[in-house]
């Protein structure tokens, strides 16, 4: 089923679900800040640790914010079922789905850095709808609707309040790129490491510690290209709106969608994304549209 | 010589270059971020890039940031030298020489990251006297007072305006550690690749993209442990009285003083740094002051 296939929905629904989402970013952020640069979830981390359950950097920041959030969607959506990372998913009534990563980059929020985002998202079906990327720390928020009858463009709030459109930048050549990846542990298989260091090789300059950042700042026009693997849904849905409302592309490594995370190429240009994906190991030339 | 050779500055000295240090960071700050995510900087590096002049992110910002902190300094402390990393070096007519990098973490400043600062130090011979480290974009400042009659402690002041004390946290062994490293393309030699391969093999995690943020959450208790190679003097001396009045611990690889850069490692509880010199290639068992 693709979107051609089903009516688009109104406007005042785009409206609806924005303002859902501000609501969201809003409550999960003021739940995660107080627990940001706290001693005190480290210490629990440590305790957890000791205590043999192994490291998961997941603190009761990102259990209180789903739970923050989930409290929101079941109020003013209580026909949209919600697929979140902390609890079971809950059913919804038809085709409407959140998609909640309270903090997406865990590892950096343990490590004080600000690289790491609120991610809200809005399935229509497979396709994502609706998406936000909120940091609570540093006040900036991006979202975009991509889709019903609202032009399809992507914004970002800064920290003084500006609301700015939100563009890729072009960038045609992978010598001319800047690559940004979380974390090579992504790559699981030989061949995800491969291709990596074969994008890694021919590009201009890589950076590692992204998260959800990284794919922000390509929507800004600031990073050419994102390559990751091993992502879960949650880690990417909620971003591809914004990605391609500001007019990138973001597929899996195999040109089909990217939507149920796994392997994922997001590239600002869409002449970058087609180099990229003769690497990451398509052999089409096409792109599917997602 | 050191420190216990001569005398220490009076207070009043120190306060005045608290006070100048403000005044270099604010003056920084408003200098850059203009240039902060602005896609003519980019554009410039690009045409750079292409003119075969290859690829060095620094940015003009850079340049007008480190002019705007030399007006500074040559009328409020015409005596002292100054070392920058893009004019010819100043000489002073005394022992002190402030050390400034404008933008420390060029990359990441070109990509949108909020992971760079203006770093401000201040030497007193060849031992590191006062310390600071700036982000302009997240409103965030860390600076100590290392010398002098003043308490040796370090401070942040954050976005809301708050000033705290900043204190390192204790993490004993390197099993428990958080590992920082701003790129794995710093370690250029064999023993460098090895010695850091072994050190990310201890920890409890690693993560890659730091630059001078990785070092203000050391100090700021959220982060273990940094290990770095190839830095240059401008890129740590003005981080080592913040790290040490925080707790923590900063030398070469083989112990000796981090001043003039090189390999450096930086750890939060003298326990850790003891551990991490064992691996890095420090045969004695003592930790030597800078």
């Amino acid at each position: 089923v693709t979107s051609a296939d089903r009516p688009s929905p109104e406007p005042t629904q785009s409206a609806a679900w924005l303002e859902t989402a501000h609501l969201l970013a809003d409550a999960a952020g003021k739940t995660v800040l107080p627990y940001f640069r706290k001693r005190l979830v480290v210490e629990n981390k440590a305790a957890a640790v000791h205590a043999g359950v192994g490291f998961d950097p997941v603190t009761i920041a990102d259990v209180e914010a789903e739970q923050a959030m989930r409290k929101i969607l079941a109020v003013r959506h209580a026909d949209h079922g919600v697929i979140g990372e902390e609890f079971a998913d809950h059913a919804g009534a038809g085709r409407f789905n959140w998609i909640l990563d309270p903090i997406d980059g865990t590892r950096a929020f343990i490590m004080g850095y600000p690289m790491w985002g609120v991610l809200i998202g809005l399935l229509d079906g497979q396709t994502p709808a609706f998406g936000m990327m909120d940091q609570p720390y540093t006040r900036e928020r991006f979202w975009a609707v991509a889709d019903g009858k609202l032009p399809k463009a992507a914004f970002f709030r800064g920290p003084d309040g500006n609301i700015e459109r939100l563009h890729t930048r072009p960038c045609a050549r992978l010598a001319d790129a800047t690559l940004a990846c979380t974390t090579l542990e992504m790559m699981q298989t030989r061949h995800e490491q491969a291709a990596f260091a074969e994008i890694a090789a021919a590009v201009r300059m890589t950076r590692l510690g992204g998260d959800c950042y990284a794919y922000a700042m390509l929507a800004a026009g600031q990073v050419d290209l994102v390559v990751e693997a091993s992502l879960k849904a949650v880690d990417i849905a909620p971003l591809i709106p914004i990605i391609e409302a500001a007019g990138g592309v973001v597929t899996g490594w195999d040109g089909g969608p990217a939507t149920a995370g796994g392997q994922v190429v997001a590239a600002g240009d869409p002449r970058m994304h087609a180099a990229a994906l003769r690497i990451l190991g398509n052999t089409r030339s096409d792109v599917m549209s997602v």
